[in-house]
């Protein structure tokens, strides 16, 4: 595979490669060792848009002052199942650390509770957060607001963000279920690759700063997207926005955008999870109806469809003895992290 | 309109009509009544394929003795933030009205509480239950499997419900936010209506028994319906499954048909609810952070899209005035309910 060209590293050296960068910006330890493991993570499981890559925008967020680098995320329980992380304005990844412990003792304690992410930025995917829950032994929800780039069904002006939705379901023995989808029609990197390499979107992708249809992806860009499913997808695009901004004390995509001020930084805001033991309702039977769920993921896969989760795990299998190949351009734009400083 | 053309009558006239229908195929008084409801919603809120129609749902239901016309719901706390009710194989309704005010108690003691409906009948949406939940100022969700009549994206062969899921946002001063869909590409009841009137279906909503893209109404009934929004859509169904279905110890959409055996009768099975109670996060700032939420409800408006619920409590405003018409050849029918016996 060409594409795959460049610079073969074990796990192990990708993770220290990205805590040493992201240390060489000005990230606190702690919070240096919970960003790289998201970004090890992403390329370990073949998502190269939320993989190693995403360096560059770490260190731009911390360059650019839109993150506050030595944040010290606060926990709190404003109520019994509820745990809050006030994450200080740092990166989403420690504060969701420092709660876990709590939301998985409240989900436990009560059968169902809730986390809310305060006051993080945001640039990873959501999976992270629900499998760690799954392997737990938990059933988790999660969603988070991001920018208002996204129109509502019936509308053309950005008003959601690509808002998306992440659920975790346990599977005894094996690798969790998992998906993690954004509710906009595709995901905006999708769009900035088009601009990059000078080509067309589809005329459903979204509208220029007009209101009108295009294929043209700069004008998506300054325009806006659609959501995914028409007016349902939208319907869920609102939901997330309800549930991870107001409900949580925190900004909507329109706000967040606001506070960015034209400054291209990452989104800051808000992230709600919840989490569902199957023993609360479940008790002693647990282990039977756990099995009954195996039989759906069966009749799905028996037909030769594919779990939602189930590529990322087989590029984990691989990457986890083979290692990964960081492509050589990206790799020595990551080098040059620091460097200049 | 004179597509309703038919009898006029007021929502109470309406009320009493239904009621004395389920009794008179002998649902015991408090289902009758709790029914009752429920489809004088469904009819004064302009929905009518959930509206008063549903009567011969219903009482085909009972007379099929697939609902246990006299069941008495017994409510339990599993969980210190867990309601669940056993309908004892009567119809959902009561089974919820049971449940909801422990569900509202413990949101509000907890932040966060669900309440599982077990070994009930549905045949109604979603939405009153959550817009219910909304009125007494709770964030609510709501899903539930049904027959197993929808195929995963990738797949031909069904696994699926229809597995609607809804959502209640309150609204100080106004309607809340309600919406209720099928995750299915589109209600099974409109490919029904297709095959009455002998149209075909457009090729991307199902496939026949083969596997095969059909416009054939009658082979999608026979084969599989898609999910909405491909394998986005097909991710939320499964999820309606696990959540409603084997983490509340009730049935899937498979095992529901295949406990019908046959009979057509509405799906068995459970329903899962969540309910949030907003200042359990915002506390004396709850007003504030709804207001934001409004904002956020204005930019959509503003553009011309519409909230997901505004044609219902548009319809709703003009029965409550005006009253309802019924097409007189299901007003016949409806009389005819009980007249054999």
């Amino acid at each position: 595979m060409t594409e795959r060209a460049g610079v073969p590293m074990t796990l192990a050296a990708l993770r220290a490669l990205a805590r040493a960068k992201l240390r060489a910006v000005g990230l606190a330890e702690d919070h240096a060792e919970a960003v790289a493991e998201t970004m090890v993570a992403g390329e370990r499981d073949g998502c190269a848009s939320h993989g190693i890559y995403r360096l560059l925008v770490a260190a731009a967020s911390v360059k650019a002052g839109v993150v506050v680098p030595d944040a010290v995320p606060v926990v709190s329980r404003p109520g019994k199942a509820l745990v809050r992380v006030d994450g200080g304005g740092g990166f989403a990844q420690l504060a969701f650390a420092r709660g876990l412990p709590a939301l998985v003792e409240a989900a436990r304690a009560h059968g169902i509770a809730a986390l809310a992410l305060n006051h993080v930025v945001h640039f990873a995917a959501l999976w992270p957060e629900v499998e760690t829950l799954a392997r737990e032994g938990l059933v988790a929800l999660a969603c988070t607001p991001s920018h208002a780039w996204v129109a509502p069904a019936g509308g053309t002006q950005p008003v959601f963000g690509t808002n998306p939705i992440a659920f975790g379901w346990p599977r005894p023995g094996r690798d969790p279920f998992v998906f993690d989808f954004a509710t906009s029609a595709v995901a905006r990197g999708e769009i900035e690759l088009h601009r990059r390499a000078g080509l067309p979107v589809p005329d459903d992708w979204g509208y220029d700063a007009d209101g009108a249809p295009t294929t043209d992806a700069e004008a998506v860009l300054d325009g806006a997207m659609r959501t995914f499913g028409g007016h349902k997808g939208s319907a869920l695009a609102a939901m997330v926005e309800l549930l991870a901004g107001p409900l949580i004390g925190d900004l909507t995509s329109r706000e967040s955008l606001a506070v960015d001020g034209g400054r291209g930084g990452s989104p800051v805001g808000g992230e709600l999870i919840v989490a569902i033991d199957p023993a609360g309702f479940l008790g002693a039977e647990t282990a039977g109806h756990l099995a009954r769920a195996e039989a759906m993921f069966a009749a799905i896969e028996a037909q030769g469809a594919r779990l939602p989760s189930a590529r990322r795990y087989a590029a984990r299998a691989h990457s986890l003895s083979e290692g990964v190949v960081v492509p050589a351009a990206l790799h020595a734009e990551i080098m040059a992290i620091g460097a200049e400083a």
